[in-house]
């Protein structure tokens, strides 16, 4: 199996990769470049699955995660969650002073994440987002100016440099989840989970109306089904246009979310299943 | 009036405030370094009112513009909003090859909006979020590096740099919608409109209660008023503990609106009204 994750190594999505139960001892790691890339290396074929962040605790949805699945891989399916504690060290040459740093790298998750502390540390100096964390590890090591990064203290010494403060984040319990995506029909996940989750997407033409947002969730309400979790993104149509995110409890193959689905659709909703996979 | 705004001169935040028909004569314009900046500033008082980026049609919220009002301004209210045509132009020194481009500078919303042509253009280069799109565009300038910047054409002539290729964002139609926000009490904003939006944000200790987010939202439908935007961000507590940030119809202080809060309130939800403005 060849396993996709958001490359090089030493980002969180290694981390989550390694400590998934569902690392054979056999399977290949393939770094990729961004989220969507390893996305779109599913949908193509060149991976079997990949380990994606969806979302943190403190800087919300990992927007090209979320965006990359509904545009651009029609063929993707969830089919499990993995949740990771996140802590970030700031990360230099070893040597390097604060007040001298002219720049500070990571991806754009961790800078969000990190938005206050850094504010404090380095006031109007500038953030630069790269594709990852250990990227920007990578970037701080080979660079002769006075660069730090912000990412997973030991990617530090994977590229030779230092931890230099650890634990920034603006918020203590930091967490990330991370999906699981393969392609369509061949999920290999276990179906004995106790307590499954399911994730789907809905959008439609009848969005302005009074209540359409209300009656679509009543869908699932009027069933028991709980909502975990909902977020609008752009339909890319026109401002104020969305499609909606939601995790509810439950399968879709099964009852009382195949009535729902029905019931959605039945509204004249437009609704994809993303996935339906064990609780984490 | 001190009127604040995303700088330097040549943003879309200061395209939007040249535009807003509220900008009087004797105003000043005071560029901030961020988002967040403009927001601390008004909540601080060293401006009256600042117009900052609220959510785009192709990148959805601008979290920046979110958080710094729920978790740094406790005093500032929304007043009004503004609509603003949106298309990127790439920006270079006269005579950059496109080939040879090093590294693609932006603020990172439009980076977001671009994030498809600009892979397209540039395979595999690294893009560097900065505060602003001017500001991107006068690293640019003042660079002897092939680099380049996403931003507003007419940025270009302002910092000495050329144009190099127009209307590059993802999708057509591009708008970003901006809130005009100034302390509570000190609302400017005329009361003669016809029609009126209300920004809530809330959240509660039962979010993880099947149908709580529903039954909140219930509270709204009872009374025929129209949802037209939902957007969750993290809480900051722990992962999967959301507030919720909603556009209803209406204003605050007047019915159904006022029940609809109670009523939401008298479920234990804490609730706070953002502000209560005319429609663009």
């Amino acid at each position: 199996m060849r396993f996709g994750y958001l490359g090089p190594v030493g980002t969180f999505s290694h981390a989550a990769l390694l400590a998934s139960p569902r690392l054979a001892e056999d399977a290949e790691e393939v770094p990729c470049s961004s989220e969507r890339e390893a996305i779109v290396a599913v949908q193509e074929g060149r991976i079997d699955a990949a380990l994606v962040p969806v979302e943190n605790a403190i800087e919300g949805g990992v927007n090209a995660t979320v965006d990359a699945l509904i545009h651009d891989a029609p063929d993707v399916v969830i089919e499990g969650e993995e949740l990771l504690d996140v802590s970030h060290a700031l990360i230099g040459r070893p040597g390097v002073e604060l007040d001298d740093v002219t720049e500070v790298i990571s991806h754009p998750q961790p800078l969000g994440q990190c938005r206050g502390s850094l504010a404090r540390m380095f006031p109007g100096r500038p953030l630069r987002a790269v594709s990852s964390t250990a990227e920007a590890v990578r970037i701080v090591a080979e660079s002769s100016a006075p660069l730090v990064a912000v990412g997973h203290p030991e990617a530090a010494p994977l590229y030779g440099v230092s931890v230099i403060r650890e634990a920034i984040e603006d918020a203590p319990g930091n967490k990330t989840r991370f999906w699981w995506v393969g392609r369509a029909g061949t999920s290999t996940t276990a179906t004995a989970a106790s307590a499954w989750k399911s994730s789907i997407v809905f959008g439609g033409d009848g969005d302005n109306e009074p209540g359409w947002l209300l009656n679509s969730l009543a869908a699932f309400a009027d069933r028991g089904i709980n909502l975990t979790r909902i977020e609008s993104r752009p339909s890319r149509e026109h401002l104020g246009h969305y499609v909606f995110l939601i995790d509810v409890a439950g399968r879709a193959e099964a009852e009382p979310l195949t009535g729902a689905l029905g019931a959605l659709r039945g509204r004249g909703a437009s609704v994809r299943v993303l996935g339906s996979y064990p609780v984490a």
